[in-house]
């Protein structure tokens, strides 16, 4: 939340670094794992910058924020680059991570494969409905949650994702906090409070919408002249 | 991205919103929400920062920025907050939604209640599995990608969800904005470009699970120093 102080008073790696700059660093970590696979070894501030809708200077800025990565005119290492950044967000190890929450979206969630690339394994899932517990989907075992603590000890569970309903997600976080979980994704439409030493991202499909359409309405409303 | 001009030389309305403040408008909805359905007719500045985290000025502040809400020693009306906000967000109206994909995230998205409680009404679907095509997801109809255009027209569709593959999304793009929609949810995990006139959100969720790697990891790099 706080301004970057001075970036020469401190080495990189102890400046404060703001919220929007560490998002970025996925999307660049993402664009060049995609530049990977399509056979580039080497790329550029303005390459990147040109598949993100960023200019270079603010790529070198944003990069800047961690050190020296890119070579005067050789541009930056799509390897060098990808395995400094995924060190910097902590995606260099396997992340175990439990689920709680069997229903539609936990299910989907269960499923889907882009967690997996970024070193993200769903472990195990939770639920208290006896119809669900013991039942294995998508190769991942639902335990009741009664068993949380010794589930997330066994497999040294450090990230909690939550997509139970609204009214239940306080009392899945306090549970998740007390087995000692350090971080939660709450996908839940509600503000849950944890205490301070433990790290919360919270995603409401419905709130992303309502982006979208605040940004679509405003742009009628003022009939395109506020580009961005 | 620009920063707000001085608040005072144009009328609420016209002031250029930062995209934090429009995200965090979201959140007060969400818990003006809750506080009326709990029974709650007022509440405060205090009481809505306390919900969620933020303190009361900085409540103050957001709100500004579209106009006076609140009361001298009264504090805000819920009702009239949440229909205030509900304009500036333009969830005042429906919002027809067309959905494109339906596998696992896509069927999820079809599942999801959060978006109609908001005024989004995912009208129809689209695949081009002709296993899936026909079919109906929790009433919604998929129809063949090739009848977009048609569907789209008869249902004034104005915004899209895209949930399929990566390879795929900016093809899915493509044909959204050929049909004349206005704004784009993107879930598939690659940036994709559209035409200036075209507003975009993204959600990537493995994103998010790696912003909070980051968090967890960069707190125990400085031991807890950095609060926030």
């Amino acid at each position: 939340m706080s301004e970057p102080k001075s970036k020469s008073d401190l080495p990189p790696g102890e400046i404060p670094v703001p919220k929007a700059v560490v998002s970025r660093l996925s999307l660049y970590l993402r664009e060049l794992q995609h530049l990977v696979r399509d056979g580039h070894q080497r790329t550029s501030s303005s390459q990147l910058g040109r598949l993100l809708g960023f200019s270079d200077a603010q790529v070198r800025k944003d990069l800047a924020y961690f050190g020296h990565f890119g070579h005067p005119g050789i541009g930056y290492r799509c390897d060098d680059l990808i395995k400094a950044i995924r060190k910097i967000l902590g995606t260099d190890r396997d992340w175990p991570v439990a689920m709680v929450g069997t229903g539609n979206l936990g299910r989907a969630l269960l499923g889907y494969k882009g967690f997996s690339h970024q070193g993200f394994r769903i472990v195990a899932a939770f639920d208290i409905d006896p119809q669900r517990v013991g039942a294995t989907i998508e190769g991942v075992r639902v335990f009741h949650l009664d068993q949380l603590t010794q589930v997330v000890e066994a497999n040294h569970i450090k990230l909690g994702l939550i997509a139970v309903p609204a009214p239940a997600a306080q009392a899945v976080a306090d549970q998740l906090v007390a087995a000692g979980l350090e971080g939660i994704l709450n996908f839940a439409p509600v503000t849950i409070s944890l205490p301070d030493h433990v790290r919360q991202v919270g995603v409401d499909l419905a709130i992303e919408l309502e982006q979208l359409s605040f940004s679509v309405v405003s742009r009628a409303n003022t009939n395109g002249a506020d580009g961005e």
